[in-house]
């Protein structure tokens, strides 16, 4: 049987603030990227999801940005890649604890918004993110855009890399995602994304914007979570998934390790 | 031989900030409370004091502190035991990861400031903090103050507790330091220190500001690292007891614990 | 004519994170206490409530907090006299910005969360808040607790006070709040709080749990804009005011001010 | 008789952390660039500059800078044109209303660091600038980079621009300086860096590296206060220039607005 991972960014509130709804987003994947404090998320509610998402069979990933809290994250920053190392160490460390506090560990590793670009764009950030992990656990999976930098000068390290795919976004010829700022950048149709998932998960293949097909390769789809309808198409896909008889499996299983 | 563990704040720079000579300290003492990026310290900051504190053979320990840089933990927070536990993991698991990515790990957990006085106050608090180290990793050694409530506490809990005394504060009858705001509460005369460190080591005693003596236990000595004669003040204590043959040892083997 | 103001706590979001409906809650008051990038809001926030408050004629107060977007300004911070008022100072500042760029001015001041209630029980904190005020500009209104320490202090200083009530909150017979943990702190039923309203203004009375009626003075409601609600009992309160000849007027007018 | 300002950075603590020696350098120069809270200083830093500047005669100025801390304002942080306008409006009030608590006024405004440079080379992000401090107060001084384009869309908005050159920097032939990644880029010799800031004042002209001279316009000599000898550094500065004949006094003065 076919089998692909879900994840979902999970954990982005901060004190009172509020976003997305995590407790049912979790139910619908299969891996979670937990926001580790400082683009998003706390120390309470890092230690809320750990425990849910343990509860539910989800696996556990941090999902590490850069310090700005005021921008969630998505403006780029210039840091160096000894600061790109630490601050990747740091969040992963403190995300872990909440795991090792239930007797579980991480899954996965993903960078968020203006780092995970900025990483899967330059070389040096790369591989010193890399190389952070790989000194900390080299059996923790590093999730990241199919087919980039970070996809292949992690392979090239010897790490576990999960490549994920977007269904809710367009690809152009060069495999690269369309921009946010075209207007056809988004795909808000639920069955449009389902039949995209599942091309992409049989065939291996996705069709561009321009109309021409290419490959892909995803281990995990990814389900954003930060919008109005996210929940309603995260159930949807999941079901649909389900029902053309592709198991929805968190990242570990996906690439044949060992729990 | 007598043994004795020396410990000191280390790493309370922040950014471009410096505070204390970190590396002279780090070659007088055996263990290193490290500040995680709360009250102060930052990423970068941790690993370099991890790389040289692994290389001198220095126990690291988060020095865990309340989330307030601009008042250097030492404001009073009131913050629900949850919070605690919660702040105590994601610190202690942040310096760690850094520990972890040289092949090494923690040593003890201590907290900071005002976090430190009030977790000594406050029973409730105590337990939810120790219950997070328990829940963590139950050989992680706490390090408190002698004869304190978090003393009692983690004992009563199993975990390995290691109990500290200042040379360089006066205690009043009761047991308690006599507060900063006494014009007699420091000693500055590192004579004095170095004399007071040999009788609560060799007798287990300790003479009050009353002019009474006090049993006092001190598996480790606190050589404060923030004020402008603490590095001298640091190596005459190392040398004195040294001198005195006292051995200067990791909390990791006063405690007769393997490493 | 009868004339109350109402007054809700406004741009309590902070980057991408929302709290509340300000642009509707804006339209129901005539005073906004505007969160000012410590306990909550950010200079975008602030700038874009300014904007709207002064389109609809809506009076401008800073609303000072702790430096604590974690704890949301709510947990009791020791600070001295003396950073309480630098804090007020910075606050009001940053703010009066946004109202100077649009050739306006700030009306009051009001303290939030912990800092509010830390102010009206500490006459070193309180009077240290009220010189800030009176160094900064003594036309500015001191918003504060009916009654209380700040209201009593601030008049002796010369500054002009106004005092609010609370309509969706039981007093005790001493004048003070019924405490949040009490099962009924809280009135939800919008009828008996526009009761209540109405009792206040023209009576200058209110019934405490106790059954007793003690006075009150209110030149100001506090209509709570952070409960689901909230915005529905803010109109409907509005609404009822207005159809029994109370007129909503902004601070300034009613403490006779010019604008 | 000839004259120029002396500026320098200013109040770039933070909480405990000590950087420079304010009191020392504000004897040197006739202008404060004043930290406002976000890449450093903070509101009691701010407030205890201001009393000592406004002592000694130095005028005041909001020195603006990136949210960010843990970089010190240095690192490049994308931003759009109207955060970069409210960022500034924010800090400027809020370093007024301390001066505005003395009964004085701010006297200038200049960017900081990574902020700095990026508003001397992004046309939308100088002008959003520009037109904050338009709508706050005209009067305001911009202080910039002599012959920017911060410099050249100020004086088109019609605002008041000091143009400031660097004392212990190499130019380039074509005005910019040369990088600090240069093995040239410093000066670190007082005589020939006060040879080079009579030139400038005398002659309006400066030696590049290349070996030519080109035009430069200083209503203000930049001082650095951040490096070991800076304040020695200072001192000849001043002493020298007066010996020459140079009256050192504040932007206002240097333009001939009324105090």
């Amino acid at each position: 049987m076919e089998c692909v991972d879900l994840n979902s960014d999970i954990g982005e509130g901060f004190g009172v603030y509020k976003m997305g709804d995590d407790e049912a987003i979790l139910e619908c994947v299969s891996s979670a990227n937990v926001a580790c404090g400082w683009h998003a998320g706390d120390a309470l509610i890092m230690e809320g999801v750990v425990q849910s998402a343990r509860a539910l069979g989800v696996g556990l990933g941090a999902h590490v940005g850069y310090p700005d809290l005021l921008g969630f994250g998505r403006r780029k920053m210039e840091i160096s890649p000894k600061e790109a190392r630490c601050y990747t160490l740091y969040q992963i460390g403190a995300l872990e604890a909440f795991a090792k506090s239930y007797g579980s560990t991480l899954q996965h590793v993903k960078l968020h918004g203006s780092f995970y670009h900025q990483a899967t764009n330059d070389p040096n950030l790369a591989r010193a993110i890399l190389q952070g992990v790989a000194d900390y656990n080299p059996n923790l999976i590093v999730l990241t855009l199919s087919q980039s930098l970070m996809a292949i000068e992690g392979q090239k390290m010897g790490l576990k890399v999960a490549e994920e795919a977007f269904i809710d976004r367009h690809y152009q010829a060069n495999g690269q995602l369309v921009p946010r700022s075209h207007p056809q950048a988004l795909i808000s149709d639920v069955n449009c994304a389902l039949e995209r998932a599942l091309k992409m998960i049989t065939d291996c293949k996705v069709s561009t914007l321009e109309g021409v097909e290419i490959d892909i390769k995803a281990h995990s789809l990814c389900i954003h979570g930060d919008h109005p309808k996210a929940l309603e198409f995260a159930k949807q896909v999941r079901t649909g998934l389900k029902k053309h008889g592709i198991a929805i499996q968190p990242l570990r299983s996906i690439l044949g390790l060992p729990h």
